[in-house]
């Protein structure tokens, strides 16, 4: 990949993410929603809800519904795939042909992997996003989704256990990276260190609640809403891990952990005086690899 | 400071330091205080117990009473500085010419440091960590007081705010670093981030509940117990903190993050040919400057 922000492109839609840590705000300010609204392209898109990861699909879509009517949107419609089956009808999955933004709600990531994991709704999404260019949200259960390696399950006390954590196959619309939600609330960073600690090859992201990474290919990344993303990256780590019983904490030598409080932005390396985009800085080198993965403008499947 | 260990001093008594989480098992195993008499030199040895952090001196001895004399150390006694006249009292001072341990409990540290911060009783722990190669242990409140930069109040919430933390002066027998402690039960790595993060000088030490980071001047460190140690290094850290309001939460990207679990054990790095020390691993790269910094034999004062 090349690793300068194409100025030929950037004015394009690439498509983007906004990767939402759970609890968004959707009664108030609604802060996180709307800018999931203004990176589909604004008030007057379409905007789909699927609901496949929740067992109370119409109440989450009742939420929905009156969140992104509060916003302005009129044409918004829920996609409730109760099945394989479901997901796999032609008909169903040609609601997303033309949505601009695609928002997966919160509940249980295998249950949304499960029922939407490998079908044509799922190829629907990776077509939306990277084809056309839309923007697909996800919060709690669908964030974690989003990645190809994805957080299914695990507890964690208060270090990281190895083998306490399970990963599953997720949607793979990111890559090389774990995201967890409900960051700081829930105290997840043993379980972050966990996944990253057994997997250095995946970069580990936690994302408080009512807070969101947002990602626009091509582009950059940042923070919006009330808290923090942590990202942790094991990559230079020394460690026992592999030599250890089951259960047992690892020794972690040099894991590196970048804080991204709400606010902070930042864009692909820029060519000698090319302006950054607005709003956003250049990110320092040791963000880059990171930045560089996230942003990456990967093949359709 | 020579970075390798000294063959000729590793035998002898160079004195220790126990800093304990808070917490620590006092009825059953006793695992942590053991390891504290043992480092004294044993049972035959003379242990003093300062109780000045707490508000209820006698039942704090009377736990410790109980505690090192089920241990088998008949030679216990406490030493309740009530006042800083107390603490600059010859006769009350001199009980700690030949004590071999030297134990601090918890309370407040702000009241350890009100009462003994440079008094003679002060120099007397100097004195006999350096000078006679003694054993000093602190827990919770008295662990945070070991270092020269104490952690003195600061309530964080769940991201590491800036100015939410404040500093004092702590009794500096180790240099450059920070110690908090009840680390992981407390959930308190924002708190220690927001110390790193504004005082990129110091290295955040966070002890778990009835564990112990265990420092041998000259030699080397381990932990023992049930959790683990936490250290945080800002030192390549890039921040926005000098530039953000109070109470912001800082951008900090390049935390350096070492976790050490209970029988983690690191010495400096071994001349070639040399031996480590029983149950000592030469110390990995990112982890030299940390361990050098707090194994170093200090001046007095």
């Amino acid at each position: 990949m090349d690793e300068h922000i194409d100025p030929a492109e950037h004015g394009a839609r690439q498509g983007s993410l906004v990767i939402v840590g759970g609890g968004e705000d959707r009664e108030n300010s609604k802060d996180v929603l709307a800018r999931f609204v203004e990176l589909a392209g604004g008030r007057d898109k379409k905007i789909v809800v699927i609901t496949a990861a929740s067992k109370i699909p119409e109440e989450m879509w009742a939420i929905y519904d009156q969140a992104f009517g509060d916003l302005g949107v009129a044409r918004r419609s829920p996609l409730h795939a109760r099945s394989r089956a479901d997901a796999n009808d032609p008909d169903l999955v040609r609601e997303l042909d033309d949505a601009d933004g695609i928002f997966m709600t919160g509940g249980d990531q295998r249950r949304l992997l499960g029922m939407i994991g490998g079908t044509a709704l799922d190829t629907a999404i990776h077509r939306a996003l990277k084809q056309r260019g839309a923007c697909v949200g996800g919060t709690s259960a669908g964030a974690s989704a989003m990645s190809g390696h994805m957080l299914a399950d695990g507890k964690v006390d208060l270090n990281p256990e190895k083998g306490a954590v399970s990963l599953g196959a997720g949607l793979g619309l990111v890559q090389r990276v774990v995201i967890d939600q409900h960051f700081s609330e829930r105290h997840r960073l043993a379980r972050l260190l966990a996944v990253v600690a057994q997997n250095p090859y995946l970069q580990g992201i936690g994302i408080d609640e009512n807070t969101a990474l947002v990602v626009r290919r091509g582009v950059g990344m940042d923070v919006i809403g009330d808290g923090s993303v942590t990202i942790v990256d094991g990559r230079h780590m020394i460690s026992n891990v592999v030599d250890i019983r089951d259960r047992s904490i690892p020794e972690l030598i040099d894991v590196r952990l970048h804080l991204l409080p709400s606010g902070s932005s930042h864009c692909l390396p820029l060519a000698d005086g090319q302006p950054a985009p607005a709003a956003f800085r250049e990110v320092p080198a040791p963000l880059l690899e990171f930045l560089s993965n996230i942003v990456k403008r990967t093949p359709l499947l």
